[in-house]
């Protein structure tokens, strides 16, 4: 579920992207225990100087070269949750490489279960809610 | 007053883009029944690779070319409303031809009436509201 | 903390790009009273056409060069804020001669404290507001 942006400078190879999205995917598994192959990212490609960030806001030494990891996903996880899976992404990504931890901006945007569909029009997560508890209400 | 973002490959004709963004338009009347012209899209183009959709999540058979939609608009359309606007949108635009239905992921946004402004520096909604309610107070 | 992120068409240069953010950021210092260097921007270039914004809505001008901006930012401030800062916007981004008024679209997103991460894998805000409680209890 989680929808994942991540907005780059542009330049960087297939592979080098694919660490990337592979780094987050990693992080959302390891923090927040999304299942397997819940796997949904968009690049975003920036020419330079476009994604833009204050070398000194808060104390951080922010390069100028940001990325931005926007994530979208169903409202309710702990603030425990969220603090781990931002050191989960921020030293994930810092291992490929190819950004410092300094420079991993996150920002969460929650949703509900109704506000999803994977494909073929249908709300999958909805249809799923309606069917466990119609078999809750089948037992005796 | 959705915004809509559809995030797909690079590579469509202008035609091909209106179309997609058409359908979208066309599905958010017959499913939610927005105004005629509430039409606002941003189509997002990336490079071949950068939108990832895992294509074994849920069981649905999504390809190496899905499309993303995602809608802002205000908070509050009924579970049965989104539903029916995920199968328009779905159809439609597999009606043109350029998607297969597995491939179109859609997600909503929701926000509130103050959270819009259409131009000219001016929030609509809320003085339409205000405007309303004033109405309603100066009747006898 | 507001996360932006600016839609227009490609072609802009540099410093035009530089002066459209610049007016969304005195923008947020003057309605909302952002902390200075709290700057955090994404430009997204669109090709002609991928920006789409019925001419007719609501009885406002918009031409076929709309400029989309997106805030992201804490919930909870008072509508009349918001008001403010779109006139606000609108007037600075028309202040630049690089787009009309009526052309300015904005939309904002809310989430919470524990949504974000300026960098290093931490949740800042959170940080400092647990602080802040900590402090109030040692007080006699």
């Amino acid at each position: 579920m989680p929808l994942v942006t991540l907005s780059i400078d542009a330049g960087h190879s297939r592979s080098e992207k694919q660490q990337l999205a592979d780094a987050v995917y990693e992080a959302l598994r390891a923090a927040i225990q999304i299942p397997e192959n819940d796997r949904f990212v968009a690049i975003r490609e920036h020419a330079a100087g476009d994604l833009i960030a204050d070398p000194g806001y808060l104390g951080v030494a922010l390069s100028e070269h940001p990325i931005f990891v926007e994530i979208t996903m169903r409202r309710g996880r702990p603030t425990e949750k969220k603090q781990a899976l931002y050191r989960e992404i921020a030293q994930r990504m810092a291992s490929t490489g190819l950004v410092r931890p300094e420079d991993v901006l996150i920002v969460l945007h929650e949703n509900e279960t109704a506000d999803w569909s994977f494909g073929n029009g249908v709300a999958q997560y909805v249809e799923t809610e309606m069917k466990q508890a119609s078999q809750k209400q089948d037992k005796p």
